[in-house]
């Protein structure tokens, strides 16, 4: 019950906070995006001693070499920390534009204004930088955040915490503009994703299982992002060099991240001529390849190296040098098969056909669709959001990369001169 | 079981529908929702029949006289439904919209292009024309409609749906593209809402123990109204004219709906002179005046007979002829007492101030903000969206009166030329 009153105090203090948030000026905002990082440069050796500490108790509780990693800071990390706050701070502010006023017949003029959702709570692993990314990114655009890191970065999270305060009290924003869950109780979270009264959205970031967990118990809307089984398709008319780059790229670029391309699918027609290539340079790159009744015979011939896929393999999510290959008849077959096993993340086409390109961007319910370009491109750097809290697989809302403007809403407003409805 | 097989049949029918959906033309859907009107106006005859038979179990029942009247359908409401279709038909299509399509530094160009939902679940009273109206809204959105009306008009809604059926075929869509659950099973609302894989929103319409016990229960996304608390706010520079007319305007033009006013807040330099004059009109139109312990002493000091108002009155939606007033000291106390009590519906300012107009507009936090007009105005007709599936008091998604565009969302497009991540 502690926990319960715990929790409940930070939401009514955000939800407060909130309420100054959505009159601060963009300046007052970039001055404590500022402050902020001043504070965490002066207190860079505290943050290494708390963060120390963190590792320490992780190695001893024998925590995998990965996650220490992640949890680690290093003086550079520190420095990529305030790189992204000067960053957030240079972006442009979403709070406030006013777009659409028109006049209507009955004389008033409506239009939308953007504004803040109000309080969001972000849920995180332990990974020390998402704290200030998610405080800078929640800060500028307007929003009062509770970030609940995961418990082994308590001690780092403490410490970015008190910079944070002392950024905000610098610039004059009210303290609970950032507020840090510092409990490791579980019973947090489970408080936290309920407390609809006063928290507008829940950002998780983590795997799979946190993800489906908390959308299962909240009771506050989740922007979420489960998983990316992303495709790219060659097409009949692909342009061999194209395919060849972008089937690479989006493999090999990066293993572990969610817009790499876990499915290739090759047009029948163009399968012999292009298949091999592709999977000799795969293979050479040291990814396993899992090809489909027609590919396994065609790479077979071809004295490459391939297993059989499985049913299951269409919908894996590998994350590592895995890929699966199916050859399909059609752009229809195509489309059916990653309207069918895709997480609607991102997938992308290699052609030359205007026609095929077109129906392909417009039937594909993906978050990102794209025409000769590799899946790698998906991330909110990529597309000039400057930042990202997350990627949303989502359909309401926000698809795809999160960025400031996901974090803000557009509320109706009316003009008038003493109008009346009749 | 069976009820929750013949839903999981309809979700996953209107899945494959909604893929077929989002490769219609403009032109096939407004074939469709004329072939639709075609229909209903040749079935005119059935249709009245088979409300008749739902009337007159309506009233065997016991049904309450308003109720009655809300499922009764009349030539002249068949009418308006034929015309409400021909009205969605002309409204602009807002799939497949392409904006801020701009290059990166990396090559790539990226934008945003509007696509539907997907699947659209929507629950509602017995009001035979709102099948035809989501229906339409779903439509025209290139959104897979699930409906489910109450039980007292399903004979009405049977009807309905043979005739969408018949315009459907007609113009060669997909006979999934709008379905009506026919069962009066409570479970199938039960199964509707958690149906994650198939349905991608739902838009409950009806009262707010509906919708409450909905959002609880929903695993699907939800896109609500609870209550509509509005409020006007007469500020210390009102115009005494426009102050009046938009107070009686705002609550007594329509006692039922939404967008009523419930609060009157004025502030207490100019309470004195605006203040019994307008009592005076509300009360000889019928109102009943509940003022707080400064409007009470002024009222009854011109003898006026008002009522004391308690804490409760703050947030009561009276949907009916009783207002609360309140003296406030400062604009600040109306945001105040807004962002406090309003159901994040609509609140109008009254003033000639600039600055303070400003203010209020950036600083209320709810779906529709106004200055010098009255809250009636907020809905979808007349801010132009041509018709509306509900007004959402949501943060997330929409907020406001949801017309076609609430019903889309939109993913990222991102067109290369071979481009590769480095």
């Amino acid at each position: 019950m502690q926990v319960q009153d715990y929790m409940q105090t930070l939401g009514r203090q955000a939800r407060q906070a909130a309420r100054t948030l959505a009159r601060l000026t963009t300046e007052d905002k970039n001055r404590a995006l500022h402050a902020i990082a001043q504070a965490l440069e002066a207190a860079s050796p505290q943050l290494l001693q708390a963060n120390a500490k963190d590792l320490e108790q992780g190695r001893a509780r024998g925590l995998e070499e990965a996650l220490l990693d992640r949890l680690a800071l290093t003086p550079a990390r520190i420095e990529a920390m305030l790189e992204g706050l000067r960053q957030v701070a240079s972006l442009p502010d979403p709070v406030g534009e006013i777009t659409e006023m028109r006049y209507r017949p009955s004389g008033i003029q409506v239009g939308k204004m953007r504004v803040p959702l109000g309080v969001i709570g972000i849920i995180y692993e332990s990974r020390p930088n998402v704290t200030v990314e998610a405080a800078s990114l929640c800060l500028k655009s307007g929003n009062a955040a509770i970030l609940r890191g995961g418990s082994e970065a308590l001690h780092s999270n403490r410490a970015i915490a008190a910079c944070i305060q002392q950024g905000l009290a610098q610039a004059g924003v009210n303290a609970h503009a950032v507020q840090v869950v510092e409990t490791t109780d579980r019973e947090a979270v489970g408080a936290l994703i309920r407390m609809d009264t006063y928290v507008d959205v829940i950002v998780p970031r983590g795997g799979k299982g946190l993800i489906e967990r908390i959308t299962q118990e909240a009771r506050v809307p989740v922007i979420k992002h489960l998983d990316g089984i992303c495709h790219v398709y060659l097409d009949r008319d692909a342009d061999a060099q194209k395919a060849l780059a972008i089937s690479l790229n989006a493999k090999t670029q990066r293993y572990g991240t969610c817009n790499t391309m876990e499915t290739l699918l090759v047009h029948q027609q163009v399968a012999a001529n292009l298949l091999p290539s592709i999977a000799q340079d795969l293979l050479a790159k040291g990814v396993e390849l899992r090809a489909c009744e027609v590919s396994l015979a065609l790479l077979q011939g071809a004295h490459l190296p391939v297993i059989a896929a499985t049913e299951e393999d269409w919908s894996t999510e590998y994350l590592g040098p895995i890929l699966s290959i199916k050859v399909v008849d059609s752009l229809d077959d195509a489309i059916d098969h990653i309207n069918t096993y895709s997480s609607q993340h991102t997938e992308a086409i290699v052609t030359e056909n205007y026609t095929r390109a077109r129906r392909f961007l417009t039937e594909v319910d993906s978050s990102s669709v794209m025409v000769n370009a590799s899946t790698r491109f998906a991330d909110g750097f990529e597309y000039g959001l400057g930042a990202e809290i997350g990627i949303s697989t989502d359909k309401i809302h926000a698809r795809g990369p999160v960025g400031l403007e996901g974090l803000t809403s557009q509320k109706y407003i009316v003009l008038g001169d003493g109008h009346i409805r009749q």
